[in-house]
């Protein structure tokens, strides 16, 4: 049973018409009996989960037929108690309130995976805080970063999708309960005083008003849950180039039976990013659907809320899917500093240019400084030759610097400026 | 000039590069000369905005073109100066920062308008806070709520969205500046003390890293806005509903030249409340696309960073003309309390029919009591009775209640439940 | 067993892996035992499904472990005959090929049920041709159209709909064999013949060239399916419409249990064409990520392959259930004549307008007439009388029309214009 | 003046009305003579577009503003002329009429861009047909592919696109003309002869019914841009991933100031490609709107019309310029057919273990050869020996092959299988 199967469903709304009862009889508008003898009949493997959801097609919900066995079963043991199932409540009560506790129910697997993540990305980026590696823009090579810089990045990425899933998640859990159109009408004056008992109950907040068309506190949850899905993405996409065959800097660590090929025996393939990636391709169109989902017409929706009840779930179940992986992929990566540095001599090195171009604008405008390390680089990468054997033999650049000057120059080592201060503050921010 | 148009970026792009010039001045990087230079050279009026954006298809940017043109201007005065344009930044620090700029300019006009809707919002949940009107689900006539109740919603609704659209675009003020890989090596140990100093200059705040491809403090924006678009659209839908012809309860007040028809003399067509609908239809794709452009490769992305460009600047200008139209719209509502008492008769004023079941509950199993009520509420539609009168007219009723009994208890304002509570809770919750 | 689930698609698997046996052995390339010893291998109730899935999280995909587990069943009855299992294919070969058989096994009830909603639409067509009733836009009352003509546009637009599945699924109906890169290099100079004899005894296209990351052939599938939940979106939204309390043109048929309220006894919720609005609600967001996950990276893609897996089954499964419940929806419409007559006369039978203001235009401006009829309209929805009345009573029109000449110009009867022909048009079209 | 710019609309617009007033004087329902006023007063630099724009707000739409300037432009010359503008029309006959010219007017610049991507594809299918280079699957070296069959691919996918386009775009373009119900009433009998008349004269289909509502034409030409928007980038996902520095086999070719960088003198970034990436990062949402807006009520939509104004121009103009950057990337482009060959040896040239494993199956169960030659493989990756070099030292391997054999078996060219065959269908298909 995950969360959000239809038994998972089940449970929980029977929880809610549990803890309703409970309340109705704290208040003194029911019997406490009637609540006793509800609580009683109220256990699931009393329901045909099939036959609800066959019904529920025809009735326009699950919650109208289980409230219609809720109701039998009761009435079987004492029909004056049947008078009370479900008093005051509408169907959708129910249902949000119940998807309200499956959320709660499936929100912790979730956030530890992505501590998970956390962790492993603050460990990377504590080892390799100074190990350089080619920076890369436009999946050219740039100047130097260092890999624990990337691992920074991700973790600041991953601490912040944390606590927005952990806020979107404690805003949204709220009880709802407004009745047929939100006024609580068929409980007289004590709607309050029974949305308040039940909430407690429960453990949920009491919100200001019924929000069965106010649907921004599901549409956070999915927001938080999409940029998660991106930022895992992210993730997923660097380490799916950085294990390239070409590049192999890092890659998922080799196990029997993971990630291999049908036809070709020497495949790993980095099945975990890949999932990731995967997640951050479906996730969008699973939040928009959830906007799309908004405009919900006057007390009760008519289509658009019937439209959430297989995104959200969808969306939580891919997401926890997308971190699991993740988490996996990042804490049995292999890290291989000497390819990384290796990497960075391809190409003659002119990863390397803008330091030269940056230490050539002492005595030249930066411009002409820039053209000049432009013609230079293209030289190196022509001939073959490293970008420092260019420089060093190039009129103009040895006017002002020697071959020893330029060794040092060009070291990758001396150009990864604050990558240290980066990444310490990153893991300071958050304690991992 | 709005926020988002070509003029404005150019504007911000020089606020950037005068600001990073100071700083570097400030911490003693360049000469304090050579700032001034370039704060002098830096005047919008100096660039060809559509010139830059030609050699920008070519170049990649439009930040390249710009840093060309500002270098020439500078030389032109100070070659030596020249060389210290855009020293140690990245196209990418000046195009995000300057994005940074230009959503704080743009944010207020936003927020104004959402308080706006605010107020109005709260002025009808105060007068009509116990005005009935039917309640609607699934479009169908439900028991009565009131329009205050309803406006609360909206007005609740709107309130969360503020917040959100707030402290997203807090978050997101934080400027950009990590040099080509986000090592700011460039500037040897003096990145963290320059970066500070242009924030300071800015009034911006100081990331703990680059983020140049860790993108989720503007899809928090997206999101935010989105969630407002469809929060609008909630109100807008309710609003055109409202309106119908044979509905009638609220209208967008008339006014010459407003929402009329090319061919008929008779339409007022609710245009505002249209435009927050149709913002609301726009605005999932946009998000999607924010999201979808999050796994961004290593330290520049190629190709998802250059679809954020026109999409979030979009849906900014989206949501701020949805607000506004809102704003007019609820400012100038016409509600018609008298059709909405009125619409309760409509079908037999069958609207009431929970309140006679929920009555009849006390006598008979409230399973039973549901279905006789529908019975006799089928009977009056059939009939073109009001439902009272067939109660009363009704053998098993008229057992337990007289005419008077049902005459009082099928007046919908006894039947409003909590609606005052609720609207006073929002209320107070939002201060307005 | 529906045709996506996990034993659909397990079946379907198997039969790609027979069919590829059984065609290499026709080419030569393996001996036909292995081919009959492979056939006998391949019965789904040899494999368990559950543990095929778990392993695919760790290989990457279902085929892998598939391939693996009849490996092993042949092996245990002709080593041998082992060797030549999946011979020269790859995963994506199997998963792709599988998938569109399960398309294929999918569409016909698919299609079944676009063409119920056909009839039915073409049915009401007919049946109401000329009977008026308001037109609506911008959800206020216009000049009349008739129910017929309304009925006529839903079946125009689903004989498009059915076109466009019936063609996008035709077109995708392709084998898939490629081997590791595309190439088919482990079959030799056979690839080719042996793709036509497999294709051959599927039943499928050969298509020029093997498709792994040419993916628009799905693409174009998910767009024909999006573009017809948007179609019967329509007609869900307009049969929601029309089923309003205030409304009730046309709705559900009553049905015990069906679109009831938990709480409110009254309620008939057109639950099926509800149904039709939350598919198109969700249809965008499953095709934005078909779309989104066309860049599939070189010979195989590393996540946007992955994303699709799930997605086109979604689709399929929603196009199909909004389908059913439209046909389900239209076939048994209660139609109510007198209702549509009835509304025409709400709010002084200004829909009329336009009729008025066209025959004023004979004897002033066109601008004129327009002008004042608005103000004629707006007395009559002011004062509560009909429009007729008021231009029987004004000076200006009186001028030249007698209060019978208004009397026959503005009976809707009379100003349906062209509706008969366009209905016939559209029924000859579509032959239903 | 763009086919989507504000005075091309306008232009468009008044060709529509025009039109009109041409179609109902051969008709016979308005005078000649106002036809040619009419036709006198419709030019557009009479017109001031922002004005129209700007009411257009107030009005819901701009061609009401547009209607009244031009019955006061014909009123002056002729005031019973003035009667006959947009005589029997709604605004939205002369919105969506205009905005079929537009696309017509837009569609042949599309098409010849993609015909050029087509002309590219082709020529390097045709040059490369049997260069090899590694296939990559997961982004990982798999069995070799050539080059030709990967841009045959190309070519392939985008043949097809340009067919959807062509077929698209043709089904869209009818005439427009329903009258403000659709019924085209204020025509009398005179509707479908104007109608046809009319759209005789703009070169347009006849439609069988008015399509206010019915938006599926306009959807589908929305869906071929965004799979052609896909297509391209997949292309230019390709591209950018050929391009990397560690891997260099394909790359735009260098040019002055074009992809160049402001702080990086050796960077070449492939910027044309990524223009194509970032058009299908933002194409899924735009379709995912145009899906999203199809349930348009009754007769005129109430938001989703709206929504439609800006998405599908978008649509259109970033189809177009995704289509011309690939087309200059693909035309310049420049190919390395020797870093092909020299990639497929690094990591020990284990991208041809597939073809050892296929050899080695000869002799004994395909799943022991396949792990046989995994252990070779890693074997090679290992020590940095190239896999023949490993399997010719192999006990296991020498008992069946030679050095010989083995060089032989490992030699790429020898193992690109239908490659050939696969392309020069390709070719023939799309004959260019």
């Amino acid at each position: 049973m995950t969360p959000f199967d239809q038994s998972a469903q089940l449970q929980a709304m029977l929880d809610v018409e549990v803890a309703l009862a409970r309340a109705l009889a704290d208040v003194g508008i029911i019997p406490a009996t009637a609540a006793v003898d509800i609580e009683t009949a109220a256990h699931s493997d009393r329901f045909d989960v099939s036959a609800l959801h066959a019904d529920a097609e025809r009735a326009g919900n699950v919650a109208i037929p289980l409230v219609r066995r809720l109701t039998e079963l009761v009435a079987a043991v004492n029909p004056e108690s049947a008078r009370h199932v479900h008093r005051g409540a509408t169907s959708q009560d129910i249902l949000d309130t119940a998807f309200v506790l499956q959320l709660r129910s499936a929100a912790p697997a979730l956030v530890a995976a992505l501590a998970r993540v956390m962790i492993s990305a603050a460990g990377l980026a504590r080892t390799y805080a100074t190990t350089p590696m080619p920076g890369r823009t436009w999946l050219q090579q740039a100047s130097p970063t260092t890999f624990g810089l990337k691992a920074a990045g991700w973790l600041d990425l991953l601490g912040r999708c944390r606590e927005r899933v952990n806020q979107a998640v404690d805003r949204a859990l709220v009880i709802q309960l407004g009745g047929a159109s939100g006024t609580l009408a068929a409980l007289g004056d004590g709607g309050p005083a029974v949305v308040e008992t039940m909430a407690r109950r429960l453990g949920l907040g009491v919100p200001d008003i019924p929000w069965h068309t106010l649907r921004d506190r599901f549409v956070d949850v999915a927001a938080a849950l999409g940029t998660t899905c991106g930022a895992l993405g992210k993730i997923g996409r660097d380490l799916v180039l950085l294990a390239q065959s070409e590049v192999g800097e890092a890659f998922e660590a080799p196990e029997s039976g993971r990630g291999g090929s049908s036809s070709m025996p020497h495949k790993q393939n980095p099945v975990r990013a890949v999932a990731a990636v995967a997640a951050s391709v479906r996730a969008p169109g699973l939040v928009a659907t959830m906007l799309a989902a908004m405009p919900q017409e006057h007390e009760r929706a008519a289509g658009a809320w019937q439209a959430e009840w297989s995104t959200l779930p969808e969306l939580i179940t891919l997401t926890a899917h997308s971190a699991e992986a993740t988490a996996l992929a990042l804490t049995e990566l292999t890290v291989v500093p000497e390819r990384m540095r290796g990497n960075l001599e391809v190409r003659g090195g002119v990863a390397m240019a803008e330091a030269l171009s940056n230490a050539l604008s002492e005595y030249m405008p930066r411009g002409e400084a820039s053209s000049h390390v432009e013609r230079l680089s293209r030289a190196a990468v022509r001939t073959g030759c490293q970008l420092r054997e260019v420089a060093a033999a190039d009129a103009v650049v040895s006017q002002w610097m020697t071959r020893e000057d330029l060794e040092r120059l060009l070291t990758p080592e001396q150009f990864i400026g604050s990558a240290r201060v980066f990444v310490d503050r990153v893991l300071q921010r958050w304690g991992v």
